[in-house]
């Protein structure tokens, strides 16, 4: 997936919500006019996440901090709140994979990077309900179940809470899963500090991919992380940025892309509507 | 009134509007990383319509081409016809210089770089009945009355077919007007050709100001043009730019801003909810 120029104007918004969310607004210029030569050097013929990677890195070293550090806790602690609720749901459904499913894949509209703020209960409420656009869970649930070992790419944090939901059931259902945090902070994405933070770490092994990229650009990730995946034989791939970066793999390797599109240019590329859900298989 | 961090996402929409308009797409990495380097020279704090004027020059360069010429011939029309109907209300005003006020500050929603398309009909119906939020037309009235000559300063195509009306009405009253066009396409700012399509040369005098800026930058005008600024004893500002870009003459000039604020960032300097309409004196 190549940028669009609709993506310009989202950069600049994400390098806002950066500064509104460290409080640095008063900062913007040497923000703005950092960000820009990152952005003159891009390769626009590699996805979005792939330009924003140097984008927000710029940012961070500018503001000398990482402007979603809190915000991230603070929904990680929201989500496990609203978790305990949706859970239910998961023990009480005639099919728990399915719900679970659908859980993780509502728990992905926490993301920073688009959104300012978001009504956890009500919109996974409304996400449990709504229909999956495109629906490939017959062959995930076949796949799952043939699996020995499954790793799980993460996305954000506070959605993990939701994440580690369906990898409870998953190694209820006795698999091995290794779920992958990024290696640094970037955006809101969830880190080895948001895995402990949501109990992640006590019932899967957790690895970082050693990357600080949007998505999991595999040649910016560590000979480690590389390794681990090759030898996956099932990959559960959350999040938008995700999908954007692996999509040329989906071909290669045994994936599936739990998501929901945030955005235009990637709901044009789906030709599917903005805000639609997506357990897709490519 | 000076570049805010909100302004970026929407700079960068604009060059979006731009290359939409011109259907050529497929040039933005040309484009995004032609006005880039014009962004990085700008002075923030100069009023946003500063930094975009040099945006819009390099996009026009770069594209060989007035992205907005078609949209301004159709907008000239479809506000033309939309006028008859509206110009009725004027005419059967128990206050004609009120309604045609109003109706030129309802044609200032006709924006190409904010909106992409708009509903004349509707949309004038609605401002010619909704709230002015800041209204000084009392002191309007008194100081049109009192002025021998008026300069006018226009803001878009198609916005001026609802000016011609409000223009009539004043020449009508024995005023001497002045209506100014920029030099240079800029956006769907008026030039002397849409001054031509709607008929307003055929009912006062119109110049141009001799440059391509958005708003009115004093220093980058004509020489002429700055004469029969300084002259001018009453001036009414049509549109956000002017605003942005003379709101510190508001001090030294009889000036009336007659506009909608089309724009977060310019709504909150005013303190006024975004869409407001204006009739201002500072």
């Amino acid at each position: 997936m190549k940028v669009h120029p609709d993506c310009f104007p989202c950069f600049f918004r994400q390098a806002v919500i950066a500064l509104r969310l460290s409080r640095a607004e008063e900062r913007f210029e040497a923000v703005m006019k950092g960000i820009m030569p990152e952005l003159l050097k891009a390769d626009f013929s590699k996805s979005p996440a792939h330009a924003t990677t140097f984008m927000h890195r710029r940012i961070r070293e500018i503001l000398a901090t990482d402007p979603f550090k809190k915000v991230k806790s603070d929904y990680n602690r929201l989500a496990m709140e609203a978790c305990v609720r949706f859970s239910e749901a998961v023990s009480s459904s005639d099919d728990p994979l399915f719900t679970a499913s659908r859980l993780a894949i509502a728990g992905n509209i926490i993301d920073f990077g688009i959104f300012t703020s978001v009504d956890i209960g009500a919109t996974v409420e409304r996400a449990l309900d709504g229909p999956i656009a495109c629906d490939n869970y017959a062959a995930f649930r076949k796949e799952i179940e043939k699996a020995g070992g499954i790793l799980y790419l993460l996305d954000n944090a506070g959605e993990i809470a939701f994440d580690r939901t369906l990898i409870e059931l998953l190694v209820k259902m006795g698999k091995d899963v290794t779920a992958v945090v990024k290696g640094c902070p970037v955006l809101n994405d969830a880190t080895m500090e948001d895995a402990r933070e949501t109990g992640l770490t006590d019932i899967c092994r957790v690895v970082d991919n050693g990357s600080d990229c949007i998505g999991t650009i595999l040649d910016m990730t560590s000979p480690g992380f590389r390794n681990i995946y090759e030898k996956a034989g099932l990959v559960i791939s959350k999040g938008q940025g995700n999908f954007e970066t692996l999509m040329d793999e989906g071909k290669r390797k045994n994936i599936f892309f739990l998501f929901q599109s945030k955005c235009e240019v990637v709901s044009r590329e789906l030709a599917l509507p903005l805000k639609s859900m997506l357990l897709k298989r490519l």
